[in-house]
């Protein structure tokens, strides 16, 4: 099999449970929204953004693809996107110098419109290729990073045209924080570890929408969940969903399990550590791999067992008493299993191929800026989305549509 | 035992499950924010209402209460108030004429700021009192009810002070429309029926926050539950959580009991009454009696028979089939069972009472208008629940609260 | 309304929720299996008895009813029964000779078979009324404490006829034990204070199968819910299903609800009320009232306010603390709600008439003894429950049943 | 790393897993109730197994061991246990003539006890070495199918020996069937498809103890669960757990993916795979891959596609419908992954170690036959399961042990 194969048999199973992309994709193929236009895009090379490639061109883009992190690119994807007509830039393991390369190659095409993740792209668009931003109409970002660094832009009267944050809606918020990073990170630990969550005590650190959904899926699997918070109004709807909440210097000392999934560092520190019960798990779910202190964790063991099983070491602490990390504190769902589900990629990336419709269609009316994606398209994407599962809702009546708007006449 | 006693048992009672409410009366008692300022309310005259009138009182109010309804009055908790060295001008089921006197009469203090729920005293104050609008510099309203009267009255410049909305704070969602609304609709069905809910098809009609409790709660108690919706996000996010979601058409076939929190008309009518099984229970638990169509139902029936349980009639319908109505369609929470426990009642009525004390201090500044609870107060009211029920949460170290706030490096 | 016909509406209310009971009297109409049987009766008169009372006289048996405890008795129901032309004796709130006096009026009629609800009837056969031993083929029992007594006679040869224990199947245990006193324990709590289960931590004492269900409906209203046990197979399920377990010396410190479960005596006593937090509540749902020691909650309050909820009563310890007890410890969801549900009943005495059937049929062939009641009953509850609520399973194919019964090949 | 190593740090990873074997292991240490004893084994040659025959070992057997199955033998767990003194004959993908000549080889040791895991020792020992008949005392079984296959022999006055059914204890079913089946299952599903369960449709045939297991996992991961069952006392517990209960025919049009654990054939059939909805997966946690049809699959689809995913396979039936198999329709937690926890095999094991301990003192009492492992041995693993999670129970004082004795007084 060569890799084009490999990669289209990967790009079907992807595109299986992403029938709202694929329902866009056939209207787009119809209604061919944008038929001319061309757009770089900056985005990890996977099976699930070959999909979102191909809704693009079907719907009538030209299109350059660079990799938005090479460790990400799939070769074999990034192969038969390439069979597929769509020019790709990327090659797993490069260096830096090569990874910037491949994005001026993607911007060589002249684009209309760009797709970004992480900023990389419109960040170099800005700076050394300021000869094609008065080609370019219109964005997307796709991470809060990216946001952060355009808004600034913005800010600083920087930016030339409008961004759509397509990171942010409700559907995604549900999709990917609430149900895909629960999921996920529970998968990621069980393969690490093959261990039984029945009967065991998980410690949550966090509670916003990753965290919450963390904590369903511990609890939906048979553990005792305790959450930390710092916020006192999650803390509180913690308890009323009828977890125990506590300090994690308390937490420390009854937990099996810990799982970080805050945005903060240090979550679990020294003090923390050296608290915690013989056999304990760490495991983080935050993006960044700042949440377990890993130093300290070096620091305090007086020997590392790599790879007591994959993606678990060991850490001996002096008296005997033995720590699991799992996965190096990075990610445990991206590294131990394999991110989120496609089902949940055709969320974010459906709101994505509307946004850049939407985009195409109002760029010329759009002041340089930050846009978040319109509530239109969220509702949308949740309407495809049951469509797509055979889900029927209800219709509202006239009157009832009278009512909702008329003024309430009181008891 | 007489009025005033049996309404001072009654309003300990409610006081002990107010710690949060109470813990505020205790530093106000110090503190004395409201010294020297009169206050008129229009609220419903129960215990729960008691607690804050006492909070406000020892924070050096002078205060004068009418009743926000004449049915809801309770005369002992009035007369214990008035023990209590509060004016009171409420009784229970006075006629139309005398509730709007008691509301002229609690004005006739001429307050500093009022507190209203559902802005028939504020509005009197605009039309008819016009005199005292001078001495008012702000207010509060309870409901969304008088929320939608007062910007109303604002877009016409006719509002002459600023009011805070203090019907709509994240921990009042949380605890109020979730966890209050949820527990004490099953609790209103297991009264008025003693049915077994474990087993039974349960429709939810509606989605929000109230009706995301309502199912989790009848799941709770061992229910199959389906919702119906018409939002598309909501009913996603209703598939996401586990729920079976389809048309009320199709849901009206299979469920044995209804209850409709929607907040619109008509959610069940005549085709679907027309379609259900033999000894279908239907209740509402929206604000409104008009979510079932009690006038369909009626018309269905050849036959009604009041009370075979209380608050349960039964129609007996063409061919035998019988129906149940619970509550005549009302908020089966408040006439079956006791509405929201005082717990619950603690969270708003706190909100509320550090509301009044913001408006004390900012007045002066505050242009009229409509104001949402500043989210300090929000915070300080779950910081204050967490510290009375003993819950502690983790603090922010300071690079934690650095790290929060820097550019964030990326990966 | 005359008490006939006030006893008559309740027994309708009950038929509605029965339509297992009611299913198999419209067999035993046409069937007549009971033609010409003569039954005496010892059982609480309720609604639900009197469902059960019409079923085997539709069987054609002739029945004389005596109250199994005169404080269960509705009069109106009672009543309604003699309208009904079934021979009852008895009356609520009579003394004890008379409540002997009923036993023996029923025994008048010369019973065929005899129902007994806790052994007495049966005992003054044995014992006062040995002329009629001669003519009883047959007898069910309906309780634990009847069937030691009778297991006892058994064993002392005394006993001259078979008895069927009719307390203890599968479904009963099931619909009754589990969800019965799971749901109505809760419901009584909850009628009893008001209070919101969500965000309470609730200490369930005792995890056999109404521990189990008393803990699902706590946790399914929103409470953290602690198990307590003397059984280590019992404790060790309990954590596998996700709940905390610990002494009662420690639950003590943090529970804000107390529920004994367990059978036995002095489960909370004088040193775990010494620890309890202020404000905590206390509720049995055991059998007998000894499970929380009362005696030495009384010895250590020096104040106690009867009443400050119907069903509720506050104990004042020294320093200030207050306990609350609900129902004076005795079974929370009889005295403070309406016990179980008439769902729950249609399970046990659907079996109870089919045990009565199977009797009659099978008396001859029967030896003096106590027999369980045949597993084929217990489906055919369950067959009929299923049906009733038009819930369809699956049949074994030919080829299945034969895999079932073959000697299996192994991998 | 060498083979020995590789081993030996498997079976450290599982010991970590398994307190309560250790525990045992360190008592028998010290005790040393074997001392002296043969035993012949003949078991699965996995990490867990090696742990418990280092217990055996500790308590003074001498062992040799054979595989059970050639297809699960950890050639470097073998090679480890060789280097710790365990005689061990197997080897992964033998043929059968070696497989069997590595029972013998084992046997050679000339047993005082042996184990079993599906009867082929015990059969080979009363057929062609019943030299050695006599000197064997005692046996263990491990398995449904080996103990169907003693029973017979004891029936026929073939079997020589007591042996002891240790597949089948109270804590076995629990951890083992429903927790360990439950989560394992799921597991393994994640890891062969990636799917999201959250928001899908799951169907459940059978709900014994592994189809609740399951069916508690699935709606614990978010998905609607619908429970198939034949047998109407348990497809009604289902209902009354909250379950959809249907009949397979009707499950089959509505399920996103299905699961049967159910112990019998043809569960689903060619009339149901005609009626799944496009993208249908198809799984199995029954011990025999009989339950899904796969020669009717194949007959009704015109291509398979192997291997779409590791474990899955594509069949596309007329039409363009497309059905995924997952495990070619084997145990999907063995295939896809990594079977039971250690946890679980560590209650499952315990029980074995102290039902040879109990052989060991009781033999020469026991006539030949099958024997249920004695109750207390079941609580023993629960209490030492317990202990080593650091969770204590009460004890009972007493006079709750004279209270649970005595002659209950009645109401």
């Amino acid at each position: 099999m060569d890799l084009s194969d490999s990669g289209e048999r990967q790009i079907s199973w992807a595109a299986r449970s992403m029938p709202v992309l694929t329902a866009i994709g056939e209207r787009f193929a119809v209604e061919r929204p944008l038929e001319g236009l061309r757009i770089a895009a900056c985005l990890h090379v996977t099976a699930e953004t070959a999909v979102l490639m191909g809704t693009l061109k079907a719907a009538g883009a030209e299109i350059a693809l660079a990799a938005s992190n090479p460790l990400s690119t799939q070769d074999d994807v990034a192969e038969a996107l390439r069979a597929y007509g769509i020019a790709v830039h990327a090659r797993a393991g490069v260096d830096l110098a090569t990874y910037y390369r491949h994005i001026h190659q993607a911007l060589d095409l002249g684009p209309d419109l760009v797709l970004d993740d992480g900023c990389d792209l419109v960040n170099i668009l800005h700076t050394e290729r300021t000869d094609l931003l008065a080609g370019v109409s219109g964005g997307c970002e796709e991470t809060t990073t990216g946001i952060i660094r355009l808004r600034q832009m913005a800010a600083e009267k920087a930016l030339t045209f409008p961004v759509v944050a397509v990171n942010d809606t409700r559907t995604k918020r549900m999709f990917d924080n609430r149900y895909g990073t629960g999921q996920s990170t529970l998968d990621g630990i069980m393969r690490a570890t093959n261990i039984m969550l029945a009967g065991r005590t998980v410690v949550v650190a966090g509670f916003g929408f990753c965290g919450r959904g963390v904590a369903e899926r511990a609890k939906g699997l048979g553990a005792r969940v305790i959450v930390t918070e710092i916020d006192a109004v999650k803390a509180l709807d913690a308890t009323l969903q009828g977890y125990e909440v506590c300090p994690m210097e308390r937490a420390a000392t009854v937990g099996d399990l810990f799982i970080t999934v805050t945005g903060n560092r240090d979550v679990i520190r020294a003090e923390h550590l050296a608290a915690m019960k013989d056999g304990a798990i760490l495991a983080n779910a935050g993006h960044f791999d700042v949440e377990i202190d890993v130093r300290a964790l070096d620091e305090l063991a007086h020997e590392v067992r790599r790879g007591v099983r994959p993606n678990t070491d060991e850490y001996v602490l002096p008296g005997g008493r033995k720590l699991l990390l799992l996965a190096e504190g990075r990610l445990v769902n991206l590294t131990a299993a394999e991110g989120h589900p496609a089902a949940v990629m055709d969320m974010s990336f459906s709101a994505h191929a509307l946004a850049v419709e939407w985009l195409a269609r109002e760029r010329a009316q759009l002041a340089p800026g930050v846009y978040d994606v319109p509530e239109d398209i969220d509702h949308e994407v949740a309407r495809l989305k049951l469509a797509a599962t055979g889900i029927g809702i209800d219709v509202l009546t006239g009157e009832q549509q009278a009512y909702l708007h008329s003024w309430r006449a009181g008891s």
